[in-house]
């Protein structure tokens, strides 16, 4: 048999099971050479019947632990209030965030639009990974007017948290005013980021919020990775 | 200089130009062979810095035709009635679907659950592309339930409009019941029908429509260019 139709059909053999639930979500799947010895085959071929369910977002690999069973996509409900933990707890699941990166710095064009800003205003930036299950989804950078906002990285650094950040500074309530949302592919650091292979599909959205007046708190945006993240919408939310 | 400093030199003084509206959406670029007289170099490294512009959505390039400048990407608001005509009309663009196939079958599960049927029910299914300005932005195929709405391949095929054929069936009005936003990758005959590259970011779309009454019309799948389509949201929308 061609090698092309060994693997194929190892790959096709794989994901019956994993459909049928033989393997579920987070499983471990058996290592290269226990799947080599069972289909008869090298590890070569294994590794190429992997690399397929891995480019079918089935299976996620991670180096020196084997192969894993992907989790299926999160839904994650894009509504008036949008809060990252409060949209993952609903779903069942367990939110973390990792902040990265906090610094205060001139806004570029975009943000300055974005947040109402002159040009060059000083503002917050708060960069990071989104995490559920332990699992990396989303990479995002907010943005928030500085004058507004003084002790903001304070607050993040001591809660780890935005919204309470946000409220700690005054800022009680937010609501979003606007989302654009695209798609892109998984370049460098991002693909690092969110462990995707280079030219995975991103799902970018970006977000301004504002408070109860309607003046702009915080620009948002946020890369997620396609295959582990369904934006919702509906008119009741 | 080594021939990869030279290429990606090249690609920055054309998006340069591009940026500062030298060439203009929809312009062709002078011909490689030009290129490769005016920066002094081969046409391999000219087709390399051409590369690196279409991978960076900047530039299209037509088989035959020469290599364009890309348009930015549209604005496309997702609002209670998201009609893709209306929708292009005020971005002040020239709309156009084409319809590629019209067929009557039994729905399957996932149509089925959206649509609210039993298994097995019969549908209507009209698939096509998009177009906007001539260029085709989007793939999409839309799902009806047959038994409710017989006439419809007939009205469809005669108007062209799937919200005309829906109103000649007596849906005077339909809105946005629920929407999923994903993002994929173009592979085969959907990067050939939206003149993509195979590995290109696809946003892709679900959305149930109902009738005045809340009973489901239509399941639409649309597959996005990433490049080419901005998803809006708005609360006033």
């Amino acid at each position: 048999m061609a090698r092309q139709i060994l693997w194929r059909s190892i790959a096709e053999t794989l994901s019956g099971e994993i459909a049928a639930g033989q393997y579920r979500p987070g499983d471990r799947l058996p290592t290269e050479a226990d799947l080599a010895a069972r289909f008869g085959v090298n590890r070569h071929t294994v590794r190429q019947a992997l690399a397929d369910l891995v480019g079918k977002g089935l299976v996620r690999t991670r180096r020196g632990a084997g192969a894993f069973v992907a989790s299926k996509p999160t839904d994650y409900p894009l509504s008036l209030r949008t809060r990252f933990h409060q949209n993952v707890l609903a779903s069942g699941r367990s939110p973390a965030r990792r902040f990265t990166r906090l610094e205060t710095r001139a806004a570029d064009l975009r943000e300055a639009e974005a947040l109402g800003l002159i040009p060059g205003a000083q503002v917050h930036v708060a960069e990071g990974v989104s995490l559920i299950d332990g699992q990396p989804v989303a990479v995002f950078r907010s943005v928030f007017p500085a004058e507004r906002l003084p002790g903001l990285c304070a607050e993040i650094t001591a809660c780890q948290s935005v919204t309470m950040a946000l409220s700690a500074c005054g800022v009680a309530d937010y609501t979003r005013h606007s989302t654009r949302i695209t798609a892109r592919i998984a370049e460098g650091t991002l693909a690092l980021a969110l462990q995707l292979r280079e030219g995975a599909a991103i799902l970018r959205s970006d977000a301004v919020n504002v408070d109860a007046a309607g003046q702009p708190v915080e620009f948002g945006r946020t890369w997620f990775a396609g295959d582990r993240i369904t934006l919702t919408l509906s008119p009741e939310s």
